[in-house]
């Protein structure tokens, strides 16, 4: 009985430790599923957009360019993705903040433009997504229901 | 005679698919025209400028640097056109936007000052125009002067 | 009837024309086809590669990292598909000049290490392809077989 | 005769004095017939190429690329330039240096291929053309070209 509670201890113990330090990924299938919603949203708007999808190490793992889509948006979409990623929160708060007088953040290593989202899961960061291409505020509609379609936030 | 009618047909279909899915080209010999049509202009004004046209693809074509112009604008007139091409707008269209309140647009990889045009041909952007030398409003009266005098907008 | 065959002879010339000042493009459908068949061969041989596939700008269109793949592999294969395009060629033909003597090309602006091979249509480069993941030889085995599937080279 | 040595001293000491403060400049008027010289060569043999020239002060004066250079010939025809004019020699002086062993100088920041020279005047540089787009011999032999075209060395 001793051994098989000292056992069982051991394995809730390993798998809390294991668990303490892990990370949910965000694989390149989850990252097909939300840049396919993404793109659904874009083409039922005619909207033409770059789809980034960063992971939870901040790496890109998908990034498409839809048809005439203007060639700035391949680089402007991996920026507000970045931001996303590396500040936890849509790059909306920062160019709020800067439109509302905070006009020294433009010194900061940002792409202030709405159109980047954090990418959470149980309350951890698993990656960013970062849409370029039409209006911000357009951009940013397209990135909330790729997020919105998968039941992320 | 129908044979012919129907081999005619065929061919101009082909070419017309063809052509659906392909873009139209700025050579050197145009972007001689365009930037020469620049020149022109600022000599007429008394303006020393470096004049700078990218092709359909956003690489370099011409670069000419006008006796006397400061050695900045070496960069800035390829930073002007790099803009215009990037986001298919004129870089004014940018300054404007800033200087109207949209001072987060400080953080996107642009160069928000007048000067840069985008160059189209039947509705596909073929290119670019940056200018740098003067003021930017005189920069943007020389992109817009050789524009015109091509009959390009 | 001679009428119409003249316009209809007016109307090839035009086409065949403005052909010639034409381009060819790899749009996003080709890419995705591209990127498929270059990510079956990989899954094929149980190999985790980045797959970047270039326009005819020399632009990003589609980028797919595969669950796994080392992470320097993200930059790697942008950086093969980018000298494969810009001087249209493998990139194994630098790696196998250097190997052969030509020390003196690790000075250029390229990434001579096999993996990288431009897409041509009709003689026209339209793009290019970067893998990276595996050696090099693999992924050169993976850029090859994703354009022979495709019909082209 | 005291007015006469007068004379001749004054024109003595203001050539003295003039050469001794001053520099010769590579104008725009200059580097066009330079260009105009290489690119005459080049489409003599059926080449195209990116022809670049700097000044004095080592800045893009004139940069051409004629219709299908690789893209590429864009960076590497400037790099060619930089290198000649910042060490006041051919670019194949290094180019022979690594190939003969000194592969240590990899680690310089030049671009050790054919294609590039400086240009002289009186004994002082001037400037420098770079030449990229065919094989790295034939861009020597367009930039040699230009500059004895020109008289110059």
């Amino acid at each position: 009985m001793k051994r098989l509670l000292s056992t069982l201890l051991t394995i809730i113990l390993t798998a809390y430790i294991a668990n303490a330090q892990t990370q949910p990924v965000l694989n390149l299938d989850l990252a097909n599923k939300i840049a396919n919603a993404a793109q659904e949203k874009a083409t039922s708007e005619n909207w033409n957009v770059v789809i980034t999808i960063l992971d939870q190490g901040g790496n890109l793992v998908l990034l498409k360019k839809m048809d005439g889509t203007q060639i700035g948006s391949i680089e402007v979409a991996q920026l507000k993705a970045k931001t996303a990623f590396e500040f936890k929160r849509s790059t909306k708060v920062f160019e709020d903040m800067i439109k509302g007088g905070a006009v020294h953040l433009n010194t900061m290593p940002i792409t202030a433009v709405e159109g980047g989202l954090p990418i959470f899961k149980d309350g951890q960061i698993i990656g960013a997504i970062g849409i370029s291409g039409v209006t911000s505020a357009q951009d940013g509609i397209i990135a909330e229901a790729a997020l919105k379609a998968l039941a992320l936030d």
